[in-house]
């Protein structure tokens, strides 16, 4: 395991003049170009703690309006995965891909694509950084198995990895821990929507978990912070540009997040949805899209040559139902109760079911993700609710997406609640998240780019 | 006297929603324009301290990129004068204006119309705040004068005001507390050169200090912190227009800072070349400036009614030796010996005198100006220097001003030094800051713009 503490040995350059924070800021602020050494400096300030908050926040704001090049933005991805621990896999001799995705509404493909791609070869280490408040994360979803645990220190992460091909864990605050100030400082003024911003984040702690190739799912609308399907684009070609610079296979999918994923929102009710996958059943966007991943997997892995041999690979472990068994395996090497998986009954129900009726008849015209999760957050299903405390059951199933006719009065969904109170706080949410129109609308494209 | 207790029950708003700081950066940051209730909030916030530094700065460099309405400004200099206390100058009829100058080298143009604009009838509250570090301001060079005092509270400021007419004094901690604290942050994040902030910093400043009018003079030049002539006239602007549009009578000059005003740049040469002025000699250029800006300040006032009048007016105060006699009672007024004034061989001269020779033959073609400041500060001439004792007898004098032709070994300019090892160090700012060429130059244009 690469130690910080080796570092400044390595790295401390001999005829680096210090500049001026202040100078810093002013040579972004003109649209200047940091060296590799500027960079450095500035990761090794943050470290430090020398480089205080505000001239830092000043800097992320100049960077927003000014851009960064690929050159500075890989450096700083570097320089940041530096700042703390990297994982050296080298004793695992399987290819080992990282899946990363911006975060989408009833996004389950990491339940489905981790176990997956060891049965297909590929190890796989996922560590989850909860970004958006309103998202649900892999982690709050397995949760709701009994004893299942997602903290762990990059020793056992490591022999987890080795013994069992993959880990689903919380972000450790060993990796990248200048990310993490940076973040909270960017989560406050306003300076998370910069694509170079974003590349360094998202390298400095994908790079640092050991991985020798990345996939990268993209997705834009109304339920990401990306609303603006050009942005994703760009953030695409920015993370497999920068990633490539840093050696390591990178490869990108724009999709899309105008709707939720699948039929489901929720902990309980988004697990027993990757289950069906791992059946190979389940909603056909999530099917679509757990292939594409999927694929782009094993061939960045090299387990697959082609696209019609990756395809087949995918297929084959999901309709064989080793990917399933190997997610039992996942849940009992960190402490889960296998048994959830088998008989998915053992889950919590919620007390009461009812539909959110559609207003009138007319065919789904648009559905707003962002409040969809919003009003699954009313239901206590994150952690980020108001009671703070996860509720496994609530949430909502049998989503009618984009496209589908409905008559007055007709389900758009089945809302799971425990709580009056809480589903009329939610109810709001729902109710403006869907839009109905007579002419029935062309579906959006759930697969817009794939960037290599 | 207002005092700033008093503004919490005038101006608490009752319906406004207090928006989160991250949302104000994001506004902003999208180029979205404040409403008063907004830029009142973040004000107030400043005042108590709960807008952490790491947000506002990246508000005032979101600032920066999207600018401010002539509004937002307006309300943001109102804003921040009301944070501390405005000065109430009911009791003194006559016409009052105050006079800021963005600041240049061997500028004494202050010394000389604060004790002639008394003489024409116009009382002159004098604040000084000391914003470039390699310049040296009015209250350094009357520092030179045994018992000089420029500290003083509001009520002893008013009170000279009342009976003298004028005074000079350091910028009160009392006035705009909030623009101290926001300049702070600017000067370390490279967000001074904002246009809109730069108005509400220097209106909050003066628009406290009671005056009913306020003629700038905005320089631009090597010199300068503005070195763009363009960028001169739109801060022109943006100060008159905001400083109407808060019922202050406005006027503004560019005048250009290509090369040191006059011809000598200390703190005591400096003063006896105010004298010298005041007794309707001295240098040309100074001659003329002083003439532009006391008609403007006459003529703002109410005192002369027509240009021609106005410049009558002046003149006639500057031959009669009125003016130069107030200056004497403002000296007398704030403890320091006026005696002085009368007999400048009272004051410290160098012991060393020596010239800085043309290094071939020629027409002085450009002089930078910023870099005979550093020069004169590194000779101990103001209080940033390194020992950050004032030396008040250093200094250059006989300036060789731009189209002046010398011989090769003619002096381009006396360096007047009482240390070896300072001289040293000055040199090389000095022969940097001349430039000589065959041909004659243009002589720059001192005034380049009236705005009203």
């Amino acid at each position: 395991m690469y130690m910080r503490s080796m570092r400044k040995k390595i790295l401390t350059p001999k005829k680096f003049i210090k500049p001026s924070y202040a100078y810093l800021v002013e040579k972004k602020r003109d649209g200047g170009e940091f060296s590799q050494e500027e960079i450095r400096y500035i990761v090794d300030s943050l470290y430090d703690g020398k480089l205080p908050d505000y001239q830092m926040s000043a800097l992320a704001m100049a960077i927003y309006f000014q851009g960064m090049s690929a050159q500075e933005t890989a450096t700083l991805a570097e320089e940041m995965m530096l700042s703390g621990e990297v994982i050296d896999l080298s004793r695992i001799t399987r290819p080992k891909i990282d899946k990363y995705s911006t975060g989408g509404v009833g996004d389950k493909t990491s339940l489905v694509l981790t176990p997956l791609a060891v049965v297909c070869g590929v190890v796989m280490p996922m560590m989850v950084s909860q970004d958006e408040e309103f998202l649900i994360s892999s982690l709050d979803k397995l949760d709701a198995i009994p004893g299942f645990n997602g903290v762990m220190n990059l020793e056992q992460f490591s022999d987890q990895l080795h013994e069992t091909g993959c880990a689903i864990v919380d972000q450790s605050p060993e990796i990248a821990p200048v990310d993490g100030r940076l973040y909270y400082l960017r989560q406050n003024t306003a300076t998370i929507p910069s694509l170079p911003l974003i590349t360094g984040s998202v390298l400095s702690k994908k790079l640092a978990e050991g991985a020798e190739g990345l996939v990268v799912d993209v997705k834009w609308g109304n339920g990401s912070f990306i609303k603006d399907v050009e942005q994703a684009r760009q953030l695409a070609r920015s993370i497999t540009r920068v990633g490539r610079s840093l050696n390591r296979r990178c490869v990108a999918l724009v999709t899309d997040m105008n709707q939720p994923l699948g039929d489901t929102v929720g902990t309980s009710l988004e697990i027993k949805e990757a289950i069906e996958l791992l059946q190979g059943k389940g909603p056909e966007d999530l099917q679509e899209l757990v292939l594409k991943l999927g694929m782009e997997i094993v061939r960045l892995a090299g387990v697959a040559g082609s696209t019609l041999s990756a395809k087949q690979t995918v297929q084959r472990h999901l309709a064989d139902g080793s990917a399933l068994e190997k997610l039992k395996d996942l849940v009992a090497a960190q402490g889960g109760d296998p048994s959830y998986i088998e008989d998915t009954s053992k889950f919590p129900v919620a007390k009461h079911i009812r539909k959110l009726p559609a207003p009138k008849r007319g065919y789904v015209h648009t559905i707003n993700a962002g409040m969809i999760a919003r009003g699954v957050q009313m239901l206590g299903a994150n952690r980020n609710n108001p009671s703070k405390h996860v509720d496994p059951a609530v949430g909502v199933s049998e989503i009618k997406k984009v496209g589908t006719q409905v008559k007055q009065g007709e389900p758009l969904m089945m809302i799971h609640y425990n709580d009056e109170a809480k589903l009329e706080s939610s109810l709001d949410y729902f109710k403006q998240a869907y839009r109905l129109a007579p002419k029935r609308p062309n579906p959006p494209q759930l697969i817009v780019e794939r960037v290599a």
